[in-house]
């Protein structure tokens, strides 16, 4: 048996090869294989094509010890991964009769019956094995060929990572040879790329010289920047070790600015910070218009430290829902640091917590001014006696200023609290 | 010469090919490419290795009349693309003193001394056609061979688009087979991937046969299922009408489970629904925990309906918030479909609006009973005299709960619109 060390990702599907989707399983897929310490070497998207495809599964194997088909497993025409992949390896298909009878107890559970078309998806290559799917009808296949194993699974991510760590844990781990590569994300908030740059760069020639070398990527992203840190070594356990303490350098060179040195994201640090310390919080959010509410109940439970939140959109609700002044907003206008902290004081109040938070803004496109242009937010936090608050100035479209606006309010938070 | 048809996306770069790095290149080269007419029928991301962008490059040569490469035209030893393409075709490099001249210029006017190195990117295939870059020190390189043309881009955004735009207009035109591509995406819930297949198959047909042939592709999408529906034909004109004329059929066939025709999400759809009438909404959500009003409120001008909203999380706040009696969460469970109506009712006569919606489920991991499984989530509208609800059960993590509880509810109030 042929030690796999390379790898090849194969996303299929004609919706991936227009201007509107990416293939975004193969991130997933690489990070799981570099665990491994198996290398992708070559990525391809192939429409649903079967010539094509043929092409590309020949070509790839001809190159690499692991070809990862993602896509195409799907009942219908378009389908056609199960029956190219089959076609090249000179496997002939036969239905698998479990197969289809747990898609059918499937549809039956929600009280459908299977549609006739979904036997497709039951069909297996001679050889094969079956990789079961929990979460959707599509079986994940996989099958050695000539010492070289091939991987089909499901386009859907949430079908297909369960069944991939399901597969990298078990029979992947058995045949892998290579040198595990371990990444981990550190965030960080409050300054921009080049000045993350210039402050970890000193770190840069210690690691390279280290025992475990440990390369560094910094990357831009909306409301934050990203340190991606990466370490090769003979044991998953010794690289995990050098990157924890390249991660501990940057958080202590950083400080507060680091908020996760593992990759958590923002919602999920403060979370974790509201609930061991048995704080509760409520939001009093506008221009934001329910996201920060949203990413706060994201987390798994988060029902121990969120118990309301108010979406006070219009001018009434402000006043109606948290008992902001009229007065306040006649006079500073809705989108002031006034309001907001009023709005953070009032549902801290109403809601009877510990922590309340209060965003203002305009999202735009409209409703800017000269004075207070789209992407002016005021946002506003108050704990036990001391409330703080702060103008912001977002850039960007609509969203991306409701995404900024929400992670300057929970970075607000993460910093009283420190 | 051969008119362009079909090409082919190859990315170069070692980064592209780890888990943290996506090619997004392509969409913006796809896009202008099927503006001609162009189809890309592969992509492929290769790192920095000569060998196998050699073979990536003759492979697709063989496949397509037009090959892009974008990345690997740096200075650097790790930029490959410019020598493996004049290998590939066996054209000789030369040092075009022009090009030299231009990236020594580009260093002087910022002072410093241009490196040794960077002679490397003046260097051109016999035969190649220089396309000048303003933005960068890496030129592109364009040449035909054997009736194909093969096109060299930089890898950073803002060297490639200009430069690729410029190409389009020019030289590409020129070449192309010039039928445009038109794309549009139908939108469906209500029904599953299988059943939208069984439906719409009759059309496929049809659709084949006509004077402008329509392609069709089913996705399955979180919430909902989409119908990616292309055609081409002589004009940009004549594949809009054709393909207007296909969503049409759809939209007939499939009735109300088709709430969009051109792309839009469904909150655009809502949301226009209710400015048309002049309709307020509000909504109180309990498991969606701010994602519905995040959703409603993500659209540009949506304080024209939403004035307002709460997330009710615990019991007391659904209680105290919109006035659920406390007697109904004790009878029947704070997850039900008395309770969600109450929540819709409650919301709605609070905040004095036309459209009340009440969400509250189980988006687990936790919270869960055998009775009342995680994903479990009631939903309630009420317009008018009318209140209509309805128990869902969803599979998924917490954030796809989340999100198809939110698509249900937002569902649910454009149906009572229809």
């Amino acid at each position: 048996m042929t030690a796999i060390r390379r790898a090849a990702i194969v996303a299929v599907g004609s919706e991936l090869l227009t201007a509107s989707r990416l293939d975004t399983n193969s991130l997933f897929i690489t990070e799981q294989l570099n665990l491994l310490g198996i290398d992708v070497v070559f990525k391809g998207v192939i429409g649903d094509e079967p010539s094509e495809l043929a092409v590309a599964v020949s070509a790839a194997l001809a190159r690499v010890d692991l070809l990862v088909c993602c896509g195409g497993l799907g009942p219908t025409d378009d389908d056609v991964t199960r029956d190219v992949v089959a076609q090249v390896l000179n496997r002939p298909l036969a239905e698998d009769e479990a197969i289809t009878a747990r898609i059918s107890e499937r549809f039956r559970s929600r009280g459908m019956q299977m549609p006739a078309i979904n036997r497709r998806q039951a069909m297996v290559p001679a050889g094969a094995c079956v990789l079961e799917n929990p979460y959707g009808t599509a079986p994940g296949l996989w099958l050695e060929d000539a010492g070289r194993v091939v991987l089909l699974l499901p386009g859907p991510p949430r079908e297909l990572k369960p069944m991939l760590v399901g597969f990298v844990e078990t029979a992947l781990k058995a045949r892998a040879a290579g040198v595990p590569r371990v990444r981990r994300i550190v965030r960080i908030t409050g300054r921009s790329e080049s000045h993350t740059e210039e402050a970890v760069r000193p770190l840069y020639a210690e690691w390279a010289r280290a025992a475990v070398p440990i390369s560094a990527t910094i990357l831009a992203s909306l409301g934050q920047i990203e340190l991606h840190l990466s370490a090769r070594a003979g044991s998953r356990e010794a690289a995990e070790a050098a990157i924890d303490a390249a991660a501990g350098q940057v958080a202590a060179l950083m400080g507060p600015d680091v908020y996760s040195r593992d990759g958590r994201p923002l919602e999920q640090v403060l979370g974790e910070m509201l609930a061991e310390r048995g704080l509760h919080i409520a939001v009093a959010e506008s221009c934001t218009g329910g996201l920060l509410t949203s990413r706060l109940t994201d987390v798994a439970g988060s029902s121990r430290y969120v118990e309301q939140a108010v979406v006070a959109y219009a001018n009434a609700a402000k006043v109606a829902l948290v008992g902001v002044p009229e007065r306040l907003i006649d006079e500073h206008g809705a989108v002031s640091e006034p309001v907001a902290i009023a709005m953070a004081e009032g549902i801290r109040t109403r809601a009877e917590v510990d922590v309340g938070v209060g965003v203002t803004g305009i999202a735009g496109p409209g409703g800017g001014s000269a004075d207070k242009p789209v992407g002016t937010v005021a946002i506003a936090a108050a704990l036990g006696d001391i409330t703080r608050s702060r103008v912001f100035r977002f850039l960007g479209e609509r969203e991306q200023i409701k995404f900024q606006a929400s992670q300057a309010a929970l970075d607000m938070v993460r910093r009283m609290l420190m």
